[in-house]
């Protein structure tokens, strides 16, 4: 006898051996609600860039939000939950945009694109929640003479390098309540995933979006100061799945650097709140 | 000014930086066509095992076809061509199955898990394909003594040895035109994708077919023996994403050993010809 | 011209480029003493074994001092400044013995072996300083539910699980000063380097001495609580250059768990003070 | 009782655990002497150089002999007997030097240094042999559109690019038995080991050699073509351990290319003919 899909449990493939197993649905159909999940360390680095440059990396639905501010952020998370104490790296890349739809508006940062070096979690990120997220190594960051030096590359071609200094103790911002004005707020996604065999089709294409609220998230240190990046320019021999990604953003003037940051924490959420925006 | 997608382009996240890179589709809409792209060395070990046991891992549209005879293969592959001549190494696990539908008609192996050792061919294989790719360790069999070991971790956990031994070249088999029966031949999987927001529901699930043909294949060498495969069960702490697979194997019935195979070949396709079923 | 050696530097194969570069001389000749060097974690558990085994491992000058206690200890260190901010993880083996020579009288931990995730420490430790160090892979510990997992595998295979529960902080323990009493304290090992050609002669074997001062030395944080270790056996096939390592270890009895530590410091030191006993 | 040495046996740290393990010694004394041990594929690019930057990488005991003629060799070695079947990569650099000693002359490329991707043969190699062994990344190269590309890196930082391209056919040499001149002929190298405490020191420091002949040696096929290197020059945060080797070699005058070449070939020997140079 076949098996059949269990309702109201989440699946991804392969779909044969069960409900999948992930940040949203554990053994059993276990939550993950842990306060001590996600201890997460953040190095970002903004800068002011071109606003034509910006908008032509937004989908249709989507209108740049004010400066032309684009942060990039190479995160490390430990001890988390759904993976049984493990964790992971990512490097992200966003800017402010809103989304006017028939029934939604939204306004938060558009990301565009969100590297890990871990191939479990592109997956449920990218076909559970509609997060880009592409492969890359991201090793630890190297902290020398004041200095914290984040690399990303390819199966060996570094693609990027950021560096923090002169980085100091600075408030831990409280996070106002969101103003009552029916705009959703968080951070702002396109999810594509195409169709087999109609080659240039979709099986699904919406704008999504994470809400901000993040209940269980403590911030325990904020550092500030200085910051930049480079970014380097590959060929196709060099990044053949992501060559078109990494010179877009080598391309990207950077009009003024705005400062650098880095956020120790604890606590995350399940992003079982992730929505379709209509 | 946002973005458009260019008609009859295909595309995967993130979008937003112009079509997608992969394996059927390369800078400027270049496809990848070179006959000495994919050199391949497979190792396969074959049992036949309990056929309920094995109707259990269909998915409703599919049915076991033929001899309960699972074939577990390691395979290597270098000199890809959408890889600028990088290579990944792959343990895929499938038995013969059929699908009948209310259009198709097609029988093959059904191709239950594909592990992969790079994210970027599990996320097009996933996403375009509809192959259930997922991610673990795959170093190079060793081979000592007369046996080749082939080993499958994941974040260092060892799930799956296999060993093959006594191997001796054999006949290099000619593939026999298919019947003229209508049947359609290849390779069976089931692509599900799920719906954001909506846990449970689906953006996608369909059964889809590989056709058998692969015209640019070149088969040197054929080698038989003996071989075995040892699943090692897990706990959720051990493989917290993929327990629920590695345990399945572990506890699938041997009822015999059919023998080993190393097959080397040269030679590929884009699998542009992927299909749903119907 | 050849080049000549300069008087008074440091070398190390090659030595053709210059006075080598290490924990002990960098560039020019300058010395690595910032107190930010080496932020240090390390997870140890401690347990009782048979004084028979233990002296079994000792060479000929040392001899067991007090209990027969042996410390399993996994260390990170990060930010380490001579190699320009990059770290690296350890794991060591020891416990206490005493040397009583013509000239010297010492004791201490006797260090049996010290794996390291990192041939560049591992090539100046044994050659310079004399440590037994060899290579394994050592992941970061995994925290998950009040638990830490130390791991330890040689290309694969796992050889070692430690794991430490119920850690509550406690008091950080004031080092008195030494007795005035003629014996030097610190980590104790024995050099050994091969002679070419001639097998089984040594171009140098003698004791060496780690003394324990170490200035630069703050400890933040000592947690205490319970652990335990797994030594896993292994075949030859297993680990061709290790397997009599941990087999030694999976061997040794364990009278009585002693309870496990997690230490927080900064501060190193170069162990330009190491020292050959007499 | 602590342990004694066994005479005749040979040792390497840790000797706490009975003799070493390695290419020369097995369990319980094993030889290692399989004809199908080492299946080997070695990328070489040649070019002439400025004789006297490469006298200044000479020791005092060494003179350059005939043309400056640098290889570059990377080599992948895989069914490794002494590995139990496991393998791993190197990149050399040598040229042409002699040795006139008080009783020993003694010709053959002189190795300057010679990367490799994995610890245990480092240590061994180092330490019983006297070969300049140290550690960096050495990924299978890459073949892509006729172009043969073998990369170096260390934690990430790519050193070098060798690309070999146009490589067709040639004849297998056949080794011409060397003269009855009493002149030595193999690899030349230079053993240097510190010794602990008296800084400048040496334990040991004497030419060594690696006689020519390797019986079991078969090759089975080589091809010619063209080949370019190209070194990249690193600072000290780059490269803290290795930036003086990497910068000589970056340094150094191509004044031309003089081919490349690829070598197929099975066997080996286990260096236990390894000698002092007097």
């Amino acid at each position: 006898m076949a098996y059949t899909f269990e309702p109201g449990k989440m699946y991804r493939m392969p779909t044969h051996f069960g409900p999948s197993l992930g940040p949203r649905q554990g053994p059993a159909g276990r939550k993950f609600t842990s306060p001590e999940s996600h201890h997460t360390t953040s190095w970002s680095v903004q800068f002011l860039s071109d606003p034509a440059q910006l908008e032509a990396l937004l989908p249709p639905c989507f209108a740049l939000a004010g400066e032309p501010l684009v942060t990039v952020a190479f995160t490390e998370y430990t001890h988390i939950e759904w993976l049984a104490g493990r964790g992971y790296n990512t490097l992200g890349v966003s800017f402010p945009a809103r989304f006017d739809g028939q029934e939604d508006h939204a306004v938060g940062e558009f990301l565009t694109v969100l590297w890990e070096n871990l191939a479990d979690p592109i997956i449920t990120g990218r076909e559970e929640l509609g997060f880009s997220k592409i492969y890359c190594e991201l090793p630890m960051p190297i902290e020398h003479e004041g200095e914290t030096h984040c690399i990303a590359s390819w199966l060996g071609f570094t693609f990027m390098d950021m560096r923090l200094t002169g980085m100091a103790p600075a408030e831990i911002p409280t996070s106002a309540p969101a103003p009552d004005d029916g705009i959703l707020r968080g951070t702002l996604h396109y999810k594509y995933m195409p169709r087999t065999g109609e080659w240039g089709a979709a099986d699904a294409a919406y704008p999504v979006l994470t809400p901000a609220e993040t209940p269980r998230l403590v911030v325990h240190e904020v550092l500030q100061g200085a910051g930049a990046v480079q970014w380097h320019e590959a060929a196709w021999e060099d990044l053949p799945t992501q060559y078109t990604v990494v010179n877009a953003f080598a391309g990207l003037e950077i009009r003024e650097y705005c400062g650098a940051t880095i956020t120790r924490s604890t606590g995350s959420k399940d992003l079982s709140d992730q929505r379709i925006l209509k």
